[in-house]
């Protein structure tokens, strides 16, 4: 399917992989770490694991000789899920959290504020509202319409 | 599970799910429509829209009488799913598209430009990096790391 979404959930598009991705931003990188506060299966851990080191979002580092141990480190590739890990923890903030409001709340350390990550144009640095952007096919030929409108 | 991703996770982590509501961002919500586009099955398109009113995500509409005829269309909970839906896009743009190159660019209609949405900070409006935010639980019983540090 020629569309980054679709190609984006055939790499992450599956729970327990969003959750293991979480935990390695969360700095949680061991296995028997990640099994303990997932609580998932330890042939589903190995199998997600070895699934996402295979398409590069993670990769299996040695941290102890013996017996030996291995850690999984988020590649470059993996870092830049960032922005989907995030938007999806403010939806669910806003709507899913019960009464106790969100769990976690995002440290900005530069400016030192509690913050809200808002998804910004690029260009003019405004926050980005659907019914003010307009996808275009690249090749032109079907303009589509502003989403949402 | 007390955490606003997985919450999220249980309401749109499945993959038909978030490409219909990329249809209905892209203006597609009728029936036939989506089913032509996304070459679903009928019964599953069903029971995914009919998932999707029933958790508030979209809206079933009348648009014609006889016979009758409805459309799905975003409520405010679904239009606030954009920023995952486009954070998605842009991962699939950076690390899946093929020699073509993405297949949609957005446009941002109040500034005229093509445009590379961005997680930005709210209180300070700097590009968001991993390594600069810290996840800070709510009961502060467990200030974690910085996610990726």
């Amino acid at each position: 399917m020629n569309c980054s979404v679709a190609r984006t959930l055939d790499v992450v598009g599956e729970w327990w992989t969003m959750l293991i991705i979480r935990e390695a931003f969360l700095g949680v990188r061991r296995f028997d770490d990640i099994q303990e506060r997932l609580g998932i299966a330890r042939n589903v851990l190995s199998t997600r694991l070895q699934a996402l080191v295979d398409r590069g979002i993670l990769e299996r580092r040695r941290y102890q000789g013996r017996p030996e141990r291995f850690e999984y480190r988020l590649t470059e590739k993996g870092l830049d899920l960032y922005p989907i890990l995030v938007a999806m923890m403010r939806w669910g903030d806003r709507w899913t959290a019960g009464a106790d409001g969100p769990p976690l709340t995002l440290v900005h350390q530069p400016c030192g504020h509690e913050t809200a990550p808002t998804l910004s144009c690029s260009e003019c640095g405004a926050t980005l509202h659907p019914r003010d952007v307009r996808a275009r096919a690249r090749d032109a030929a079907a303009e589509v319409a502003a989403p949402g409108s």
